[in-house]
């Protein structure tokens, strides 16, 4: 098995290092990650520049390699070559804060694992709910345990098609933890709030601020999980389509111009259009 | 009605001056786009600098702001009290080149409007399916029509709760258009290649190349209906969750531990971590 690790703290962080270590005990490990921080920066392609990639040694002397490419680049990267061998699952943490609910899309940590599974290749995300504890000071141990017994039990029964897992783990020592849930995305509550300030020029700039996000603890989400102290595992999947309003939203008429034969379905837009000008 | 317009080509583009001028005809418009191009960039959130707004105009002397954030930080700012008065609709666009099937998730015309959904906010993204044509020189003049049609459905009938519309326009004269339909996700296919150069000091990059995407022209999907020459209307929502494949991962055991009693389950998860070492 290879399995590909990256994250999106940057190569150097030490939630990626406590992934690689356990990694390594469940096949051959390459690393591609970003030479810096891309919390927040959601799914990328970077088209309208190249991409650098540089050889650097972790803090335990193991070689990996970092892109000025966001997490979803350098997954793209190695997979479509730049690593010589095809990867087999790429794994992504772990983050030192959890990414639940919508913070899915956002998420440099759960997005590198959405460019795996365009490029069929299953993958896992790893967040730890670590909260406001500092990223140099936290305790990664009983996350990388549990990051170690989801990646076996995924590397042995093997992930359906298209579906990624966004696995979320309280910060809690091993014998805290209550157990495992398979989970559906929860409700996260955003408190951003916008901070206006001025410069020393007198320009006007604006801070994203106020506090952390909460969720919604409901039973069976991801929000839920971490409230009662759970490991949360999350199925996710690309598509996106709001399937339990399309009854509701066909009875707006698109399907009466879609239903219409060709050359009356031409007059009808051209009509509708033209009534609208 | 106060409608919020941005997108993901930068405040200049002339897709989002067709896109303006056609609102205008259903409510009070402003305007928060990025200062610069952003496609490709995903779901933002600028947390790590402050974000610059400055007052410019379009072509036809119409006020915007431009700011130096993603499309869905201009979303939030706008939002979070930039603009005084609430916004009751976003749009987004008009995007020259389709956001279909997995480009939702990289698509900045697109991550514009999960943020408004987020913000309890509907939200439309519009794109054309321009493909190859040049940005300057592509006709938006039906796609305009379209997105008022559209818009004014929407204001009338209203969204369901948390979904957006994410609409395709063929690149065809308004007579030519074959009807709309009401799609789900489609299938892309990626044709990217890794093309690695050497810089003049003998120092290797990479480019993300390759064709452009294709994808499976499925009845009913988004990518179908290009196809056939029909109007996209996709109604999208933020929850991934792979409800499908939940039974079948529920038999890998993980809930096993999950309805263990709390000293037991304890023991349980610690029995596994201490097996796992």
């Amino acid at each position: 098995m290879h399995i590909l690790v990256t994250n999106d703290d940057g190569v150097h962080a030490p939630g990626l290092l406590a992934l690689v270590q356990v990694m390594r005990q469940c096949g051959r490990v390459s690393i591609v990650a970003p030479d810096r921080n891309w919390s927040g920066r959601g799914h990328v392609k970077t088209l309208e520049r190249p991409l650098r990639v540089h050889e650097v040694q972790l803090a335990d002397g193991t070689p990996a390699y970092a892109s000025d490419g966001a997490p979803s680049d350098c997954v793209a990267l190695a997979v479509m070559g730049f690593l010589r061998e095809p990867v087999d699952l790429v794994v992504s943490g772990i983050n030192p804060m959890a990414n639940l609910g919508h913070d899915v899309t956002y998420s440099g940590t759960v997005t590198a694992v959405m460019e795996s599974i365009i490029w069929h290749i299953p993958g896992i995300a790893f967040s730890l709910d670590a909260g406001k504890h500092g990223h140099e000071t936290v305790d990664y141990s009983a996350a990388a345990r549990v990051a170690r017994l989801i990646t076996r039990m995924t590397l042995q029964r093997g992930l359906p098609k298209g579906v990624f897992l966004n696995v979320n783990i309280p910060y809690l020592p091993a014998e805290m933890l209550q157990g495992i849930q398979l989970t559906r995305q929860g409700l996260r509550v955003y408190r951003d709030r916008l901070d206006e300030r001025q410069d020393p020029r007198g320009r006007a700039y604006y801070w994203i601020g106020g506090d952390s996000p909460t969720g919604v603890p409901e039973d069976g989400t991801d929000v839920g999980a971490m409230a009662s102290g759970h490991v949360s595992v999350t199925p996710l999947q690309m598509d996106l389509t709001a399937y339990h309003v399309m009854p509701g939203l066909q009875e707006w008429g698109w399907s009466q111009l879609e239903v219409i034969p060709r050359p009356k379905a031409l007059q009808g837009l051209a009509e509708i259009v033209s009534q609208e000008r």
